[in-house]
């Protein structure tokens, strides 16, 4: 029988989504199972494969396999593993995840990356950086990733970790502490973590009146939702998270003169009060060449569908 | 006759540098033209030919030429156009060089690309980063250049300008005004222009004795001179510059995850000096996962030949 169905799985924290695509890019069948249940990589990988096997047997793709792309936190492309990956109970120590996956999947082949690098080969695929040879994908998610693609390759680098934009420096001098350990990282401020603290901070320094001081908690969803109300602290919120990360983004330009920004992930819903200072500092800070030359675009894929095929794309390859 | 040569030419604002090159990178004959004494392109080109052909004729190289490679400030890879170059007299505008050079070569075919990117491809090719396939090559001269190399590529980008580090932005709030209109960027700090406006600013600010103090008109060398005195003003300097040229280094590793940094150009000759701050701002700056890890090195190329080797090297890829 002819393989023409891939899977992607995207592993994250809690949940790891498992989806059986084809080649137009339709999830045809999929599934989801926790990640943090098992504290070593022994009883995941099996449960995971169990969950593959009764999908891939509902979804009569029996022998259609073509081969598994996984998206994974510090995912290395190059070894099928993953190392030291806070985020995972049984990924702190290296895991080699690609080999184990595929033992135990009667040997069908599997690609493994990091999460955003399989983004960017998902929206290159399929999204809106298709046809597209050279870009830059930016994850705004609870962390800041990035996927590059340089001549329609995604870049790994020297050691299979290249593009860690989130961990470039956006504030040199007293800047946060990231969750890497470094000061001023882009991540400390343009993910949805960055902008609740930003929110906590600038609450605790002013007086200014604002619907966020109401809450407990304080998320990127509530500042999101109070900007959408007009409160001026929300706006103004969204306004520094975009100078930081348009700041950033040019010099990101700089290096390697990409076509467009494809903009990901839950921070990137709020495109309508990040578009315009993001341009606005973006363009202030690129050499003249590229001044209003490089587009800002944010990811076509349907979110739920988005991690999976990001994933899925990988394994086309195989 | 087997084409076993190539030309190498590197374009300056004063003067052009030809030599004639072998497979082993041995410069077999070379000759230099001023750049500067011609208003428009057409003379300059014709003198360039000119020279080229009586330098062919010298080395009894008729017919064993098999392309010319071109270093040029400005220089597109992809056109072969050198595009609003500040340096060139006739390079303001748009240049279509490669192509006019081909012509009065009798179809010779010619490369071109921007001068960093050429010494990249030197390096590669002959130099220190020879087997590597992923570096980056910092150029230290007037200005601060950048030839990125990813996959044993040089990355060209979208539009064929990629790899202009020296413009990405090294001090954020109240940096001096570059060449460019920018603020802050790194060519305002780690070139030989940059070195010295520290020294006059610091040497103005401050009432600290140096023997600097005594020079009318201070430049790099000067403040390179003062170190190697001892002078403790010079060698802060140093520091400073070296500090923050690692700063940014860590941000770029962060982007293409380089086996190496490649120090190149003039100001790479204080390297007693740079070594030690770069090194340790480098390394206090990247993710855990490259600490240590990534190696500095300078140019092993002769420097008399480097930036003939670097252009040579274009031409046997035609």
């Amino acid at each position: 029988m002819e393989k023409d169905l891939v899977i992607g799985i995207d592993v994250g924290g809690q949940t790891s989504k498992c989806g059986i695509v084809d080649a137009r890019g339709t999830v045809i069948a999929q599934t989801v199972i926790r990640t943090d249940t098992c504290d070593t990589v022994g009883p995941f990988i099996a449960e995971l494969a169990e969950a593959l096997t009764r999908l891939i047997a509902e979804a009569h793709a029996e022998g259609r396999i073509r081969g598994i792309g996984v998206g994974a936190p510090n995912g290395n492309y190059y070894t099928g593993c993953i190392e030291n990956a806070p985020n995972l109970k049984w990924g702190r120590e290296r895991v080699e995840f690609a080999k184990l996956l595929s033992e135990q999947m009667n040997g069908i082949p599997v690609s493994l990356t990091n999460d955003a690098n399989a983004a960017a080969v998902g929206e290159m695929t399929y999204g809106a950086a298709r046809g597209m040879k050279n870009f830059i994908m930016i994850t705004l998610g609870t962390g800041v990733g990035s996927g590059i693609v340089i001549n329609g390759e995604v870049v790994y680098g020297h050691d299979g970790f290249a593009g860690e934009l989130g961990h470039t420096c956006a504030v040199r001098h007293n800047g946060r502490q990231c969750g890497c350990g470094k000061y001023g990282c882009l991540e400390a401020y343009c993910s949805a973590i960055g902008v609740a603290r930003t929110a906590r901070e600038w609450l605790e320094m002013s007086d200014e009146p604002s619907e966020l001081r109401s809450l407990d908690r304080i998320t990127s969803k509530d500042v999101y939702e109070a900007a959408k109300d007009g409160d001026k602290m929300a706006l103004k919120i969204f306004a520094f998270t975009g100078r930081i990360l348009g700041e950033k983004l040019a010099d990101f330009i700089e290096f390697s003169a990409p076509e467009a920004i494809v903009l990901f992930g839950g921070l990137a819903r709020a495109k309508e009060f990040l578009t315009e200072p993001v341009l606005e500092a973006m363009n202030a800070n690129v050499l003249p060449l590229w001044r209003n030359k490089v587009k800002l675009i944010y990811s076509s894929l349907k979110e739920s569908d988005a991690a999976i095929l990001g994933a899925s794309a990988l394994a086309w390859e195989l």
